[in-house]
């Protein structure tokens, strides 16, 4: 058994991804901008709820744990819009990799390898759970943006198609998400929140 | 299965756990409150990655979800410091079953019920998951108060027999957590953290 000093310094290191904002804001709150850390939780407890919608065996622990850590990252590389530029995403994925290997490094072996591994996994989205769980991460903010008027959505100026590209994992995944998510954006259009 | 729509406001609803501030405070964020939502994300994370220390056969999918579920009734009721009066904390319970009822009742059947027991059962503490999930939630501040120089126990003067009480849970579900945590207490009483 590791000792729990081993794990101390991971867990609180956690805390930093309190303190990186993300591009969606808060009704609830004063419409300050969403952090990284409660995003996941949303996520999380979304996907626990959803999971009936997979078509596809998926194993909802491995999932939620995938999604629990899929943004720790962000505690260095800091988050990045969905909507930059190519280039900006690529030089952001080395950041990314290179803050794995360090965050996921502070646990004792072997959670840092499989930890690494897990979130690997995630980014790849290849695997059932993994395609799953970034589909929940990627589907969060129609949710958030219908309810709150087209909110980031309208600030950027989004297209329809940029928004139904990001959720296309849904198709093969979770169709019934999937039906719902074009419907959400026909409303949105209809409604000057997205453009055509 | 059920319609997404049913399962839309609740999904939004969550977005209000973001605003219910706790009483730590969060260095890394300039000081600011830690809110409820974040919280539970980082008490879903840290019991994941501490599983192995349960004595007694969890599993850590119901654990993990109860974790999720756990604060969402402060939505309605807001949070309480854990160390304010009896009579406020019964008064709280009250406030706190109502607003489950509400609030998972914004979920469709069964998931309704489901997560209610769910809830229910977390806050009864007496099976195996609920144990170590209040546990972990009760753990949490006393990594985050020692990494913080005192941090909301210094602000509030709490003697070290409250925490101890508190987190009392860990010696018959974690042991090793329970040893790791008196041995915190001794050092945070040695510089002034707590009181003896």
């Amino acid at each position: 058994m590791h000792s729990v000093c081993d794990l101390a310094e991971f867990i609180c290191e956690l805390d930093k991804l309190k303190a990186v904002k993300r591009q969606i804001t808060l009704p609830a709150d004063n419409y300050r901008q969403e952090n990284s850390a409660e995003h996941s939780w949303h996520v999380a407890l979304m996907a626990n709820m959803l999971s009936e919608y997979a078509v596809k065996p998926i194993d909802i622990t491995r999932v939620t744990r995938m999604i629990l850590i899929h943004d720790i990252v962000e505690i260095d590389a800091g988050d990045m819009f969905a909507f930059n530029h190519q280039s900006d995403h690529d030089a952001q994925a080395e950041k990314e990799i290179a803050a794995a290997k360090r965050i996921f490094g502070l646990l004792p072996s072997p959670l840092d390898n499989e930890m690494l591994e897990l979130w690997l996994e995630f980014e790849a989205a290849e695997t059932a759970d993994a395609e799953f769980a970034k589909a929940m991460d990627r589907v969060l903010p129609v949710f958030q943006n219908m309810k709150d008027n087209g909110g980031s959505w309208k600030r950027h100026s989004i297209a329809r198609e940029k928004i139904e590209k990001r959720n296309a994992h849904l198709k093969s995944c979770a169709p019934a998400l999937w039906d719902y998510v074009l419907q959400q954006l026909d409303i949105a259009v209809e409604k000057g929140w997205l453009s055509q």
